[in-house]
């Protein structure tokens, strides 16, 4: 049997392919996300899934501080992999995991990190199937780094894209915009509010699931995360060369972030989420997608946003605004960087 | 269209979500890994499977320096998840790809590195269907640190694993020992010898084919990487509870490697691989497993290098090695770490 894990802190040698990587494996990773396709202990995890099409998506995370409100670094590596997949349309099933260590992390917080990856990944009905340590000398990372890649069965028919929206859909928005952003440089900067604003971070997969049987001829789903809502919507219009209008007043923001975001000059359209998620549908479905939306445990704020339009200019694919005082403004995609390390 | 890239450097805002993201995704991964699955833009790549059982693995790449002789970060991080996969006795087929990068790194490496990727995964016939870019700032990370993972469909009565080794069974291992290692340390220490060392770094998954076909029930593959073949052997041996014996004199390691281990104080046999298998087989399918290998273009220098034992011990697993004047000794597993980052 495997000797115990002693070690308080990650060494250099946790990382060798030896004997104290074994420890750590077996002490740490296995025993939080132990899975029979794991434990023989070979290099790749091996596990049934049906014939047909399989969506696969990835994300490295980076996130600093790796522990805020409403979270911390291991729940957004599952979140935002999970979620990824599920905008496929796919039933997410397994997950592989990779973590980058710097020398000296403590040993109890990347325990708790694995803890939280383990029941967030149960919460979402995954399977974390593979994984890797890399450890590298102090300096040369920043605490704990974690990649994640995820796969899942595509249902047959199910064919969803950027390139699918159509003038006359609907854009619906699950929930309040930029509350993970705002939690992250909340605690970065040591801010407070009456009330601390928490991550939003969630799987979503289940509501994408349940909006896509209430809405069979949805367009496309997104999670906004990195360049927020703005960045989702252009993504959406120039891939579909089309228009969309976002009604300012229709979308659900907190209090706390909304004062957050005027006393720290953000665009809450550019603030980061990692629990929303964007969805296009035809008009007809729209009611259907909301209710959907709204019986989701994470989608009680869910709100009809906007619509797709016509390009009001030829080859183009403009996002506008409308203020609640009528005027519009473009919806900008992020320029450079606003908050790094958001996720 | 998408502008193009101007920016000599990584940037913050390279991984901010916006358009400075879209430029460098636009204009350097997709031109190298541009697939029909990932050119929409969606958050996840679609690719059709056929049914049964996955493999899954993935490998976070973060070694230094990260050009070398014989390839760079970019081969290691293809081949590595490559073989990973392919010791379950899958078809790999599908690879997901994450970055992270440091503020500054150079476009024209991280090009050169895109490039090598693509490359590699051509030549051992995977596509890379999905990806994703952080970016940390300086001093927050080392240049780049690369994340695969990989997937493909094991065959209907394919189960390799190393809890399957029995006595009796033969160990093969595909090539010299060593050469990844000792061309890392070359280059890092900048030490020179009359030849240049070069990384073996090679995809394996053919070869690993090839020998499943000519013996077709070999128990188990594992590419030596970290902790080198004394770490794999010691893996098979617990994993199956039985002992293995190498017989020293048949294992190919070339002379500039057996110099530059004698005079760094390091032992071959610990020393990362990343581009050989071992493989273990039934004794009346070793002949026909060996001549498998040597046709392949990575396995020359294959050869059998030992056999697997009944456990001396009740219960036991030792590997030893037996040297050319006949002597016994144990052949550990790593403790601690002897080279950190190679891979």
């Amino acid at each position: 049997m495997a000797s115990a894990l002693n070690d308080t802190e990650v060494r250099l040698g946790h990382g060798s392919g030896g004997a104290m990587m074994k420890r750590l494996i077996d002490n740490l990773f296995l025993e939080e996300f132990g899975d029979e396709a794991a434990l023989p202990g070979d290099d790749a995890g091996v596990v049934p899934l049906g014939a047909g099409r399989i969506a696969m998506s990835t994300d490295s995370f980076v996130v600093t501080p790796q522990f805020f409100p409403g979270g911390n670094i291991g729940r957004v590596a599952v979140c935002g992999t999970v979620n990824d997949v599920a905008t496929s349309g796919a039933q997410v099933a397994y997950l592989s995991c990779g973590f980058i260590l710097e020398e000296g992390y403590p040993i109890d917080r990347l325990r708790q990190i694995a803890t939280t990856m383990a029941k967030t990944a149960s919460e979402a009905g995954v399977k974390i199937i593979t994984g890797d340590t890399k450890v590298v000398e102090r300096g040369k990372a920043d605490g704990v780094f974690i990649n994640t890649a995820g796969v899942g069965l595509v249902p047959p028919g199910v064919d969803l894209s950027g390139t699918h929206c159509r003038p006359g859909d609907v854009v619906l928005l699950s929930g309040t915009l930029g509350d993970h952003g705002i939690a992250i440089v909340s605690q970065r900067e040591g801010l407070s509010f009456s009330t601390t604003v928490e991550s939003d971070a969630a799987p979503l997969n289940r509501m994408i699931s349940s909006v896509l049987a209430a809405a069979p001829h949805a367009r496309c789903f997104r999670d906004p995360t990195r360049g927020g809502l703005a960045s989702t919507l252009n993504e959406f219009a120039e891939a579909s060369g089309v228009d969309i209008l976002v009604r300012e007043a229709d979308v659900p923001v907190r209090d706390q972030v909304r004062g957050a975001c005027d006393m720290l000059g953000y665009d809450v359209f550019q603030v980061a989420n990692e629990g929303k998620i964007v969805a296009v549908v035809p008009a007809d479905e729209a009611d259907a997608a909301l209710a959907a939306m709204r019986a989701d445990r994470y989608g009680a704020d869910a709100a009809i946003i906007g619509e797709v339009q016509a390009p009001s200019i030829e080859g183009g694919h403009t996002v506008r605004l409308e203020t609640p005082f009528g005027s519009r403004r473009i919806l900008d995609m992020l320029v450079g960087e606003q908050l790094p390390r958001i996720c």
